[in-house]
């Protein structure tokens, strides 16, 4: 009950406030997270030459640092603007895009966590046990399973170790904070059969924790808003339909979604 | 009825010639730019090496320079670009995307006025008045309402000092040219809800005056186009539809678009 | 019958390893490009930093390298990443978007043709004609149309020179190999309305080499499927709808892409 009120007061400040959400990102699903970022009613704005990130994360209301396609320029901006938001009290969301799959990532990834005090890291299983050090066979942006209390094990130790939000979205998504856990089980599969998944939840992430007073609360309301948006999108799928259609679903229900959607859908289980 | 004329003839020489346009532009709508010149029946290029602009430019009949996430590369190519645009005659199409809100795009887009000359600018309020020097809160892409006879003046004046049209688009669209104004009153509320309308009607403008004798007809006709599209995609989306739906049907409408269309919604009104 | 069976253990193959395909590609079509390997049921990696692509692309199944929007980075990275894919005997397929336009895309072009065996050359008929050093008016995406023909002779002569397949895709797309040249009449003219569908085409040639034993067998099959959904969604379009509808319906149709549909509707000749 507790935690609706405060999902249902993120939802009504997005809409009254839209708030401004600076990204450095990568350029496969950058039209993704800007186009979701306004469905729910926030403003999108991204921006990586180093030269201007400061300024613009300081109008920001959140940071979201994608680490997908990165390069030298957004490596620099990565830090920049992430010492900047430190410093401003602005929220920082980091999906580390690909850890694991080159050393470049792995160095950028380990530079951002030293230098930058994250609010939110969400990444998928492989991703986050990447960032533990757990050797993990990682293959693209797919993960491999594991079992629930695994990663929600997993979960709760980064979240100690880094002093953030740990989310780890798959089948059930699992989301810490120092000691207390939550599953998540909404969600469709088709949602890996489309590219951005990720990044789009990460967004909505940045966009929830933008005006919430616990950024757990944020997290919480932003992977229940992808997953039952995935599940009212997959409802409405007809046979001759496919990956296409679903896409332009999802982004509709994102840009309808309302309390009443979690009051009818939304399947979170506290784990103690 | 000259003005009527005028826009038709536009129209079929678009049809008929499908002019090349030469964008160089930011990462987050250039397919969306790239696709809504296609549909009204252009065919786009985009090349942002500053050792390529100018050869490209060359074999184009417009050149669209819009300021999204812009850097280094892309900063020397708009005046590589433009420079050699203005030496062949071939229009170039300003749209400063989020002056005002970092200095490097403040210098940029100064920097692209003194050093070239531009054939159309686009932008919404905050961002034409901030290039007039006022001081206007900026946030993001939105623009802040003024009064419609203000905007006009605005309009006028930066049209007069840089010799160019001026678009100032929002709820109601002006347009300037040295002593003449036009208001043009289609459009829909929910193109501020996707990303890239903006953007999207520059490179309307861009494909327009290539083709155009004055330019101040083809920016018209863009912004009717985008304006009317919009109307008829807003008509079609159910009530279970929203911004995904939106967007696909924006495309569609671009594609199908006729004079029949104008004729029957048109929204313009000449101001002495 | 040896090539339906060829080209349908292809197709399980892709659904059951989901084969991760490293593009190196343009900012415009990326997402798109994305999306069609997903839909198809690949796994799609987008990595240009020349310090991770050879990393990236000893876990991939194929490399795709597409001339798009290239940058002094990508340029390096496309050498870089090229060699390494032919030391592990990867295949890579080169779409050089553009070849003609500049003196800095022909260069290019030249250096990846004359550094890296590519397995699968893809293009329209203009920039085929460029590679092949033939003069031809070149204009932004479009090709020419010639003799049919003449467009085999070119393709079978290029595959010769080159030690490759050749691809010469249009309304009739033309796929040669060495001795033997096939023609493809699947196909609608809107597809030249979308931006992407090139760059998707290719993508698809990837996925379907990446596990294909010859080359040939998985360029042919790409193609099909393009081509066969193509005129699928087209046969989903109502009047109402446009370009935005068919690109979605596209997609749609790739992703529930089956056998069947080249059973029904695929029109192959091989050439003598």
């Amino acid at each position: 009950m507790e935690t609706y009120k405060e999902l249902s007061s993120i939802l009504t400040s997005i809409k009254l406030n839209r708030p401004l959400i600076h990204h450095i990102t990568n350029y496969v699903t950058v039209n993704d997270c800007a186009n979701i970022t306004l469905a729910l009613g926030g403003s999108p704005i991204m921006a990586d030459d180093p030269r201007e990130v400061e300024e613009i994360v300081s109008r920001a209301s959140a940071l979201v640092l994608n680490t997908g396609t990165l390069n030298e320029r957004r490596i620099e901006s990565y830090i920049v603007g992430g010492k900047r938001a430190n410093e401003l009290g602005i929220p920082v969301v980091l999906d580390p895009v690909g850890v694991g799959v080159s050393k470049l990532r792995n160095r950028t990834i380990e530079k951002i966590l030293k230098e930058v005090q994250v609010s939110v890291l969400r990444g998928n299983l492989s991703e986050i046990k990447n960032i533990c050090g757990y050797k993990s066979p990682i293959k693209g942006v797919d993960s491999m399973e594991d079992s629930l209390d695994r990663s929600k094990e997993i979960a709760l130790n980064l979240s100690k170790d880094l002093k953030c939000v740990v989310a780890i979205t798959g089948k059930v998504d699992v989301v810490s904070k120092g000691k207390g856990s939550f599953y998540i089980e909404n969600g469709v599969e088709i949602l890996t059969r489309i590219t951005g998944s990720g990044c789009m939840t990460t967004s909505l992430i940045g966009l929830c924790v933008s005006v919430s007073m616990d950024p757990l609360y944020g997290t919480i309301l932003a992977l229940m808003i992808m997953g039952i948006s995935g599940e009212k999108a997959m409802g409405r799928l007809r046979k001759s339909e496919g990956t296409g259609s679903f896409r332009t679903y999802l982004m509709d229900e994102v840009s309808n979604f309302s309390m009443e959607d979690i009051e009818k859908r939304g399947k979170i289980y506290e784990i103690k």
